[in-house]
């Protein structure tokens, strides 16, 4: 894939009024150094200045990884022994006071901001978490193609799961079903912890899976997952119907698929991510089902499974080529039943690719035998 | 299982002098409560006063998993549209000025700290981590009997993917079958990205499987790795040699053995952590190959995959019955090889119990056949 150097959040610093930026492991550092490290209890630095003077604060555990990142600057690393706080200390001696050091306040713990702040006495740190992570928010092609084959390998792992669902079954059996399915298919990791609901269990937007519930006929049974590959996150959900669907049950599915195609067929450049969410959630509130709409339409997807665009009214960002983004309408009738729908999309250069090519028609799964 | 309450960290706050402490989901927060909350870009804290005063920011779609935790204090929601920081505001307000406030540092991340700090403008926020985390240092026997259920799935997946492993495979491939046979054991999860490594690549304790390098008989194979079971995290290490070993390699391989096994005997209640790390590493350090060591024994093991007790030179928190841990001695040559023995124990009233159960002996594997 095309290399993001660490002097690509030199303008980032610039815009913000930042001296310096902090990173830690997670999808920022691994856009821009094209590896993955797991974030763990041993905290793991790279400071860059606007200067582009860069320092490390590294584990020794971790040395040898680190010494593939191609990392210019110098490294201060610390054993388990001796704790992290002295090469802190020699970092912040090495990079000489700041007045304003950006982090990543949704990723950095507190622990390697009070270290930070002790080895930058007089430094203002400050979130800087979103305007870090624009320089992800563009994908470039190579990482499109990594989503692709991330859906590719959830979606087929669907297709295999509900081949396998049977009546009688409870939420965990099926939700273990979808794991083995998702790793014989050639999942890497998990985009986040799967949901797999059914029945009234559906109407909770981030159910968990019941050991106790068995599925039963007339049922929905909802599926929310995605695999990873090279740590790209697929995002989706379908939601399907156990041997029948009720005339009332099938009129909400259409309802909340109209939303989704809306949805897709809406998103293009220029277009405010809020203006989408307008369009999308407009469907669904005109509906006769209105009072059971719960949230936005989506957000955008990459490294990480919830990152910017968010598709949410207010957001005035508009679309540009190459945002990655879920399509996600939902309806949830509290203790009956709830649907969503969730499609990943790219925009092009006049509207989106749907990444996602599994079917959205009303799909009725392990029916009877005749 | 059984319960623990929120009134456990009370005593926490008397010990060091805090006013109130604030909980994140993660391996506390699951303990305290019996449930699992997934961390993501919307905050969710628990606040609680050394009165008993409890107060949570919760996101509105995180309402009804949170309605189930049989939580007694006042909630404040917040919506993604409006953010989350008139909630911790409306909170700061309910529970009152506090002078010392306790956060988890290695769990909650820099923008729930900044908007504590906001909403408690007076308080001293300190690192409180460590302190808090006791609460599960000492595990319950439903633990103990849940990480066995992790550790056997591990064991399992194990079994199946040595059957699997060929000459010409890579690394990554064989971290694939493994994966799979993980979810198929019926691993809810992964303790953490395994380690599959071949060759010299075994020589890196925090080894990457690589694509391209395809295993060669001769070689070490070592696989890190482990599943979980209701969150409870099984970590395993085995090193295999691919269809020969030479005397040099099964010398170093039993030289970490009888390190692994020196620590499985001495380990017992009373013993300081540190002190059985100290003979542990005596095994390997008085060996022809004691220039190879790089790190401690082990780690405790719990919700947390790394957590205390840290079985270190230094610490002289003395064992316990309940306490569990890993021994996990290790040797490694720099391009050459790496061996690493890795089983988890539980301390009972006059030694330890080991929870893993796969053989130890040098084991070859891929055969040719005769």
């Amino acid at each position: 894939m095309e290399e993001t150097r660490l002097a690509d959040v030199v303008p980032v610093m610039r815009q913000e009024g930042l001296d310096a930026v902090a990173l830690v492991p997670g999808a920022n550092f691994r856009r821009i150094f094209g590896k993955d490290f797991h974030q763990n209890e041993r905290p793991l630095v790279v400071l860059v200045t606007k200067a582009g003077k860069a320092v490390a604060v590294v584990p020794h555990l971790e040395f040898a990884s680190f010494a593939k990142l191609d990392f210019k600057g110098e490294v201060f690393p610390w054993r388990d022994e001796q704790g992290f706080d002295a090469a802190f200390m020699a970092a912040g001696q090495a990079i000489g006071p700041l007045d304003r050091l950006g982090v990543e306040g949704q990723r950095m713990r507190v622990f390697e901001y009070l270290a930070l702040a002790r080895a930058f006495p007089g430094a203002n740190l400050c979130d800087m978490h979103r305007p870090i992570s624009q320089l992800r928010v563009v994908k470039r092609p190579g990482e499109v193609e990594l989503l692709r084959r991330a859906i590719r390998v959830s979606e087929a792992a669907l297709e295999a799961t509900l081949a396998q669902v049977r009546v009688g079954q409870t939420e965990t059996q099926i939700e273990g079903i979808l794991l083995n399915e998702l790793f014989a298919a050639g999942a890497e990791g998990l985009s986040f912890a799967p949901i797999v609901a059914a029945g009234s269990n559906c109407a909770q937007p981030h159910a968990k899976a019941r050991p106790d519930y068995k599925v039963q006929p007339g049922d929905a049974l909802l599926f929310d997952f995605g695999g990873t590959v090279q740590g790209y996150c697929a995002d989706i959900t379908r939601t399907v119907f156990i041997e029948r669907v009720s005339d009332e049950d099938r009129a909400f599915y259409e309802t909340v698929l109209a939303a989704n195609e809306r949805g897709r067929n809406a998103a293009r450049p220029g277009l405010a991510a809020g203006d989408l969410d307008d369009l999308v959630l407009k469907v669904l509130e005109t509906s006769p089902y209105g009072a059971f709409t719960r949230h936005k339409t989506g957000h955008g997807l990459g490294l990480d499974v919830h990152e910017d665009p968010y598709i949410m009214r207010g957001n005035t960002t508009p679309l540009q080529p190459g945002m990655v983004f879920t399509i996600e309408p939902g309806l949830y009738q509290l203790g009956k039943v709830g649907v969503r729908i969730e499609d990943d999309v790219v925009v092009t250069q006049d509207g989106v690719d749907v990444l996602t090519t599994f079917p959205r028609d009303l799909r009725i799964v392990a029916a009877a035998p005749r």
